[in-house]
């Protein structure tokens, strides 16, 4: 009988200027717990699910997000198969479609789970081509493997080789059909080496992190769809303007609240997405460092509708402040209070 | 009478995908000794220029674009001319024309002229300011002023306000007719406060400068009008994840070559300049880590033609190769090893 733990953090994508680039992992967790015993004889996973998305989940391993990416490792390495007699305890803590990262850790957790049920002591830069072969935007997946405030990019990868652009992600991770079963999916395309590169930037200690969830969805692919195709050379410049300063002032300690708020302004997506979260125009002008002593900035987490904002102190009034906004616009919101991780996921033998 | 001198380094502007925002400090200098000998009556400063551009650069203090800029500064404190008995030697170690920053270090001095001459003390980020009424574009001029590898973004000033932004540059530091006098431009409009904002990132000390300069000029002006208006989504998100490592990947030691020389790539100028810059296409194309180990990444400095190449050894050979390229498109260049300055400009009393 072998037990084993797999806890992956949630992430924060963007952090105002950084697009696609930037991701923060923070401690709200997805764990799971699983169990392999030879006395049982179930060829399928047994899954279970608690927590955050406990009803719309699939517990069918062939259908299950973490699952399927488990076996996309496996059958990379030649094993086609989940081993005989394992059942996985999902405990989920990461609010689905809120911009937390609840995709990117269910991406993360499969990727381990699939290296630890193949005994495979991939590199984490191994694990990580994985990842990017099912999900191609790095900042969510490659904050919630290392852990920390992290900036990614993708290798430039051109079109006439065979690499993980050329190949379709239904071929990665194909839709498994209701009578999928094990032989379902074999052989599928293996990652390239080296498709994302990383770096972990500071954290200054002080500053903390506050949630504002509000209770309500946006689909990543309809925050997606509402960008424009091109963007104006000033709102380039803007970004990468603000983007080059914030990731060192972050790590700066005392953080200097007058270089980042500046720093954390977008022109990228926030913008755009402003009518898919009523509120968000009036919170992103009207909390301010003037307003709230002791906030460093605020920006949309991810695709949103979730709201970032970074302090030092008073985080409560920032908090009563931003859900008195979405009040107004009839939204409730949970409100959570989290730190930077400095582990990403982690496997942990019982 | 009093002697000081003005020290001001050379910059290289973008480093890749950071255009417009980053600059690096460079040990090549723009000189000026100052006397003001109260035995002398000259009531308009004069002017001595050696090394660079002597050929070109006016001689008459109400043309040069650095003494422009010190009457600025003295205009905006209410100090309408110039001390009697002042006479500057300019020496001058920064080629023209060649994206080594010559404008921004002739800027830059200016204003330290200026602040200097009116005794005027002000903060490094209020002669930021006054660098920035002058040139919009805040990379050469704030590496300049602090030093070392710099980021910086220009605050978002928005229209309705009597900002910068507002001011057309020629209200600011109108053009001098031949017959110009000491009341000519008095008057100007004075900077709004904290118009630019900057960091200063880390550098590895094992990280070495080699600066290939072609023979030739590249106007800003028409190296800027070569470039799109807008952008790809794709394009911009490039540039953004680059520049979010390469900033934090120069400052970490032993440099990472893996990480730095594709971090280094950019798809917002260089693409764009390859007709201004015979050989540059191959240059950027055939100069690697694997033909050229030590070489970390290699760019366009400025706008161009200068080459960077960044390197931790085989400065010489990476040097030769590029030299060569040029030399197929008979184009003669000169080298220079540099270091990154410590320092920034400078006054040092005598």
């Amino acid at each position: 009988m072998r037990q084993f733990t797999v806890k992956v953090p949630c992430t924060s994508s963007n952090i105002g200027p950084g697009f696609d680039v930037v991701g923060l992992s923070l401690s709200l967790y997805l764990t799971l717990k699983v169990t392999i015993d030879s006395n049982q004889s179930n060829k399928s996973p047994i899954l279970s699910y608690t927590g955050q998305g406990a009803d719309e989940a699939p517990l069918d391993a062939y259908q299950n997000l973490t699952t399927r990416c488990a076996l996309y490792v496996l059958r990379c390495a030649g094993i086609s198969s989940f081993p005989v007699g394992i059942s996985i305890k999902v405990h989920n803590e990461v609010p689905f479609g809120r911009g937390l990262g609840s995709s990117g850790a269910a991406v993360i957790a499969g990727i381990l789970l699939g290296d630890a049920l193949g005994n495979l002591k991939l590199s984490k830069e191994r694990l990580l081509d994985h990842a990017l072969m099912i999900e191609r935007h790095p900042d969510n997946v490659t904050a919630a493997l290392i852990g920390g405030f992290v900036g990614s990019y993708l290798l430039d990868l051109s079109p006439e080789d065979t690499t993980a652009k050329a190949v379709p992600l239904s071929e990665v991770l194909p839709e498994y059909p209701p009578d999928a079963g094990e032989q379902w999916g074999k052989d599928p395309p293996a990652p390239p080496r080296g498709i994302g590169h990383f770096i972990r930037f500071g954290w200054a200690p002080e500053i903390k992190v506050i949630a504002i969830i509000p209770h309500f969805e946006v689909s990543t692919a309809k925050a997606r769809s509402a960008l424009p195709d091109s963007y104006s050379k000033q709102d380039l410049v803007f970004n990468l303007q603000r983007l080059a300063v914030l990731t060192t002032a972050l790590a700066r300690s005392p953080p200097d609240v007058g270089l980042i708020f500046q720093a954390m302004q977008d022109r990228v997506h926030q913008p755009y997405r402003k009518h898919l979260i009523p509120g968000l125009p009036t919170i992103l002008a009207s909390v301010t460092p003037s307003s709230h002593p002791g906030l460093l900035g605020i920006c949309l987490s991810g695709a949103g509708p979730t709201i970032l904002a970074l302090a030092t102190e008073n985080e409560q009034a920032i908090a009563k402040t931003i859900t008195e906004e979405f009040k107004k616009e009839s939204i409730e919101c949970s409100i959570e209070y989290l730190h930077v991780t400095t582990e990403g996921a982690q496997v942990t033998e019982e």
